[in-house]
């Protein structure tokens, strides 16, 4: 993967509008450039300064029947424990150069835990969270507080937090890992520590109890209210809210009420309580769900997203790809590539993104319909 | 520079506590992995998750009296026109890689004005400042506001402005340019747009209209007080006015009085009078002054910075680099670098940095002090 | 109640530390004052500016066993339609001169319907909310939107928005109406608008529309997430959802957690999911609940609230007055009177004050603790 | 003054739209209400909620003229001492029924101080600002820090500051006092505290210690940055910055740019330099300059302004009420009442409002235009 290069400055003189003539003159400066690790805007601004984001990252499909074997066997040849530290098998962009990254800035990989078994305790200031496609017995345990991981439920790590997870079931378990391994990495503000190496409380309850504390509609403990947090204070959302506030949207666009994010297409983003914004500074987490017969507007947006399918099946285009898609099936849109998705029999799909960056840097776009060229601010 | 690459994912078996015995069923797997795009946490977690930041930037200072010879050389050799845009020579950080980025997130580059020159208008989402080390008889349209630039100036350029400069002397002039162009490039959000080739409004005032609305102490104009913008609206901040509160807080000191950052070390930061924050939303600019016999303590911090002297000279020590450095001189320093500066004669530094990226997102941590270790939040 | 007043200025001249001596000369000053519409700070500083919050409302308590026959008796004689609006009966703190204020800044009725009768549409800046003790079968209709009063629920009605109510049932109901009305009446804020004569939508849904797009834990809809609104979309928070997490606070208390206010002591505040904050600008509520056996802390706190007891019976204790207090009861706290609840068999309490009022005018205070003076910030 | 009342509860019956029919069995039900202490919302209502903001505050002025030899005649009289603690003489508003107060929520006085005299040291939590009209030879002295007075400065005292003043010169001074005395009685939440007796630094510097450090344009001391405060952090905003900044904007608007407030009406606003926002949290301040020959468009707006004229003539319109005002004459305008000023020969005014208790708690309103009835939000 990416390692410290100390590859030499090196100028290639290209020709086009406003480039210098090709000169022994100018072919000398260029060397004095590089003897000083010195280099032309002029040479470079094509790929510095597109007139729209051109990700290089691709559009890619990864297939959970594809993914969920592998991670079996990794459960059979590698430990977890301290030093390797997690079970995690990350979705490679083929784009970027052979970087563990689902895009430039998130990390997306498949966690496997087998019976019985423990993750170590660590903590990390990348943002991190839990998504589960199937299975439960794990708990993961965030600062001390231990959350029980079920179908659909969606689990939140904030940075920092120390953190280890102990299946306590004779059946593995894999779920979905998100970070934002990738951004925090190219800007260099990685901090790293071990806890101690036995998960403390091996609690199961149904309820963390961040839940017990957070998770009620609109309703927040006085002894902590009015203080907002950076992350949301809440562990996990629970399928059954989630599921319920879906069923809520589609209902109510059948009685003619506004809601839904387009016809057939109801969408809910999680929150954090003490602020009303995302749930952590760097990811936003959504789940979208399609009727059948629905067709999602063309959508482009500044910064990229990972999608899984949560159940149903749809098809998908992204850019000039296009796959169909199924339960546990992921993909990426990078920045700025126009995302469709269609389904003839009903899609729930689980997606996170980088969008928060955007926004609290005021980089943010997006366009929204079919005109193939994107719009600006 | 960075270009996309389609390099195929490789898995690199390493050894160490925590990693899986090397058997050729290991072998297997990961070739399996490599064949669906995927590539193991356990294997690149010291890279990805270093226990405190780890540069691929290095510490790295470039000399004026190196620079300018070579933007003059450029004068002759390069024309400035629509394509090329800008002559604009960028620092190449020597850690990375061969791209012509200051630090991971910053641009910074020597910008080239001959007698009578101009650069033709366009604008991108890239914020941009100017500050100038030395020369005048530039004026830099933004938005159609020409403001002038002078030595000691700091002139803003605010993401999605058009702007262009022309110069009206008879003499050549050489800026600083600094830009968030690498963290754009990055994280995917890059738009631009060419404005009209010719300079509209090619007035000479010796005050922007900007600084005439705005740039008075605590004073805003009641048709459009109280509502914040993303960026300062004042398109520069004159050196009267920096040198004046530098001087006010070294005397303040004199007399018994906090304000200064430590002893004999004036500071000022240039902001946003619409918010009180930083000028725009990626980038911090200071201007720092050390008092003859100073030396700084040390401070480490995330994120990167580059400084340039104004006038005088001192010694920077930056990790395990140390220069002596003087009037136009440019250095780096990376995330979580110890930096100490000292001065025999006096100094005045200014400095940009990436700091308003990790506020807005709660990565931000400094540690100040000798403690080569540095500390946690 | 208050009215204009020309009463014309008089000076009262007054002896002690600081006051000029009385003369024929000062005599002629004060008329001079007077003359001229001037009154001295001298004689009036010690009302003005007292030490500490001196409030003219009086610790008072009202009966729900007083209240509820009365609110019978208008139920008969009063007719509800367009001019008189509402038949509400306000409580009238003993303090306040004979104006229909339960505290300087707060309104507390209890409002009356009769079996299947309306209250006509209107609309007006003051914030308005209804917390039921009892009863059921009228829905509110807030903007359209029929939303269910059952006992225990707190509903909204945020300023400027349309709102009458109907009773569905045979059975007459009664409940708690609480305002910013005599705060927006003494700032002279104040704007109303008639609706309608006729609730338009006479729909009997269990769940308003608010609810369902709003009323999920930790859960935003996509097209409305990110945008805050000065009040809480929720119309509603349901008895069910206040009871659970009052129950979870105390059962984290058993088993060791942090989360209640004191020990025997839960309490949760309604918020406005899109920010975390109050659920209205000018108005904070909450509900508290008091294990049996419980006593309080004393609390002094800037601004008033009102309380009135849900179920249990309990011992309250503000200033120098004590009252015993069961369900339907009200009372009042003024500014800075010290609070003290007792319960031997267990109380739920609802509470609501004009804190966010001084929260965001930065002049709350508040002390905790037996100490009788009260603290400083 | 205001003192409290125990007045009984009365209820008069009205007739009209909505009231009940008087019978005796109505008059009965009042006269239970009244011994409960209730009083409905049906006879109340057309005052408490009015179509739009019906102010008991009068249009009126006072005249500088009229003023100034009363504050003289004080200084014979009236010694400045701890217990009167300041020689400050109020605005008493003839509609607010014999009260200090120049509009509900706001005091203005007019300060007069003797040759080589103190004030005594106190703080309270009330916001105080001085505005000078003429004379000069006060410091007033800001939590230690001496602030020199001369004709045209703002100077602000926010809450909780110890303060005090003293006269160096051997004439006397009298000046404007603002403070939103009426609104911390009104809701209640006043402190106050007495200091030493004595102004401890008696230091006559040209600038205070706090211009020093914050009253440079858009410029911040590093070691403070960042940190916003509630107030601001410049105890003097000195007219030459004032008067510079209204001359830029009138000569913006003769080279036809934007910036002023209408045509030949220039006006700026005193900020926070910390948040961008107003100085203090209950207080707006503002100069406005008329052009000779200006007619200002017609405005009404939720809360209440007191104006000054710092020099030049002009006549005012406030509701039905009409002045011709010059140099030191005062003028309150009450909330939602329309104001027009025209001036002849040009006019600078100094303004002050309570605006940002109702941008604060989303109650602000205004409407501008010689439509008579003013306008929705």
């Amino acid at each position: 993967m990416t390692t410290t290069s100390h590859r030499p400055v090196r100028i290639v003189a290209t020709d086009g509008p406003g480039q210098p003539d090709r000169t022994p003159a100018l072919d000398d400066l260029y060397r004095g450039f590089e003897a000083e690790s010195l280099i032309p805007l002029w040479t470079e601004i094509g790929d510095l300064m597109p007139p729209q984001p051109r990700s290089r990252a691709l559009p890619h499909a990864w297939r959970w029947r594809d993914l969920l074997p592998l991670a079996r066997r990794a459960g059979d040849l590698v430990p977890v424990g301290r030093g390797g530290e997690r079970r995690a098998i990350a979705l490679a962009n083929p784009g970027l150069g052979g970087a563990p990254y689902a895009t430039p800035t998130l990390w997306a990989a498949i966690q496997y835990l087998g019976p019985r078994e423990d993750a170590p305790v660590h903590r990390h200031t990348q943002n991190a969270f839990r998504f589960v496609v199937e299975g439960e017995g794990v708990w993961t345990v965030v600062d001390g507080d231990p959350v029980a991981m079920r179908r659909g439920d969606f689990l939140l790590t904030p940075g920092w937090r120390f953190h280890g997870h102990h299946n306590r079931s004779d059946a593995p378990m894999a779920w979905l890992d998100g970070l934002d391994i990738p951004f925090v990495h190219l800007t260099e503000s990685a901090f790293f520590e071990f806890g101690p190496d036995a998960v403390a409380d091996r609690g199961t309850p149904a309820r963390s109890r961040s839940e017990r504390l957070w998770a009620h509609p609109g309703i927040a403990p006085v002894s902590l209210a009015g203080r907002p947090t950076s992350s949301s204070p809440i562990a996990a959302y629970r399928w059954e809210f989630t599921d319920r506030a879906l069923r809520d949207q589609l209902e109510l666009a059948d009685d003619g009420h506004p809601g839904v994010l387009g016809p057939g297409h109801a969408a809910v983003r999680f929150t954090n309580p003490t602020t009303g914004g995302d749930v952590m500074p760097t990811i936003r987490a959504e789940v979208h769900r399609l009727r059948p017969g629905t067709r999602t507007r063309t959508r482009r947006e500044v910064g990229s997203s990972v999608y899984q399918v949560f159940s149903g099946a749809g098809s998908v285009r992204v850019g000039d790809r296009e796959w169909t898609v199924e339960r546990g099936d992921l993909f990426v849109v990078p920045s700025w590539q126009p995302l469709t998705v269609a389904s003839e029999t009903g899609v729930d799909l689980f997606r996170f993104s980088d969008t928060p960056i955007f926004e609290s840097l005021h980089q943010h776009r997006q366009h929204v319909g079919d005109d193939p060229e994107g719009a600006g601010r």
